[in-house]
């Protein structure tokens, strides 16, 4: 009909054409030994969905990802593989001067093993503690040094997801936060749906109902372009 | 060739028909919070070569394995998958009776957190120790109750592991183990080859050269075999 051509139409216009996306996807892993690691949930299929979109509505995407089985063939995107959440902060900013918009959709660890051991560490018998530091905190340091970029964070949580996202919104001086929570039936991690919340700087709700993360990414990628365009930052 | 013809033959011979074969294989995963938790580097291949070859030489396989990518088709591969630790001990001790030989490729974790929260732990400043338990030792506790069973472990080690396979084979009451040094090039996790030593309750070393996980899965499986046959045990 000619309804559907005109949302078809509407749907493939390339309103990021000529824009430059930075988009983090997925976990990283924080060694304990040779063997051992610590990770999360995080399957790199929202970042990875957002990053599909965004080329295909015409930006220029660099994809920072983590150890995620994922795979991509846009030519579009340029990918950058990832162990640690150090690596990522590193990529992250080598990159980030450039951009137009960046998305920070990687669930990094906030904690790392203070020890790494060289060999495999022998099992013993009895406990074991394991002393964890901080990892630097990529969103926050984006939000310090950003000028004009669109920085958009995730927030994935089990407890007040929209009270701790709009928190963490402010604190890190983003232009808007995906509010996930995580233990919502079809939403959050490694499945193929999600369901979130978009906030922006005047906050602003926008919920994007259960949908596959395709089109969950291709809904906060046009919330993203109203708000620049309405000078929302 | 009437060699080639001869080596196919001797190839497929289907010298595992009727017997029950149980392998464990993969990673585990012991959860911190609904999104953290602690793992290793198994990727399974090496227990799915090991089920894959055991099934084409006519054995019914039991497989058990942890949260990993790999696939199998293969009828008379019966696939549980399993996540923690204690789910992978559960497993094996359902099945263990009724098996003629069982092989634990598996990477069980050997520690989990002794504190599981039910939401996401917030981060906070500063350092965060956890405290880890011992997790059940599963191969010691199928050395403890098997009778008939031929029980084959894998010690993957970084440092002397010729010495402390030896050891753990005597410790745990194996009949043989497969000693896998992570550290050579090509051996290990992850990758598809692999270069093992398989040493039987003589303590007789059989070298297996780099190969794929598959050829290198036929050979243990020949070994176990003409062990059996041998009645070394």
């Amino acid at each position: 009909s000619i309804i559907e051509a005109i949302e078809t139409h509407q749907h493939q216009e390339p309103f990021l054409t000529g824009r430059k996306v930075l988009i983090s996807a997925g976990p990283t892993r924080e060694k304990i030994d040779p063997i051992r690691f610590f990770t999360n949930h995080s399957t790199g299929k929202m970042g990875f969905a957002l990053a599909e979109a965004a080329a295909e509505f015409g930006a220029d995407v660099t994809l920072v990802c983590g150890p995620v089985a994922e795979k991509t063939t846009h030519p579009r995107i340029q990918r950058i593989n990832v162990m640690t959440a150090e690596e990522m902060y590193e990529a992250m900013h080598v990159h980030f001067e450039e951009q137009d918009i960046v998305i920070k959709s990687a669930a990094v660890a906030d904690y790392r093993p203070k020890l790494v051991y060289e060999e495999k560490m022998k099992k013993q018998d009895g406990e074991w503690h394991i002393e964890m530091e901080r990892t630097k905190d990529i969103l926050q340091s984006l939000g310090e040094v950003k000028s004009t970029q669109y920085l958009v964070g995730f927030a994935a949580e089990t407890t007040n997801p929209l009270e701790y996202g709009k928190k963490k919104l402010v604190k890190k001086n983003l232009d808007a936060i995906v509010i996930n929570d995580v233990s919502s039936e079809g939403a959050g991690f490694g499945g193929d749906t999600n369901m979130v919340t978009y906030v922006n700087k005047l906050l602003k709700q926008e919920e994007i109902a259960l949908a596959s993360k395709r089109e969950v990414a291709e809904k906060i990628l046009k919330f993203i372009d109203q708000d620049m365009k309405d000078e929302i930052r």
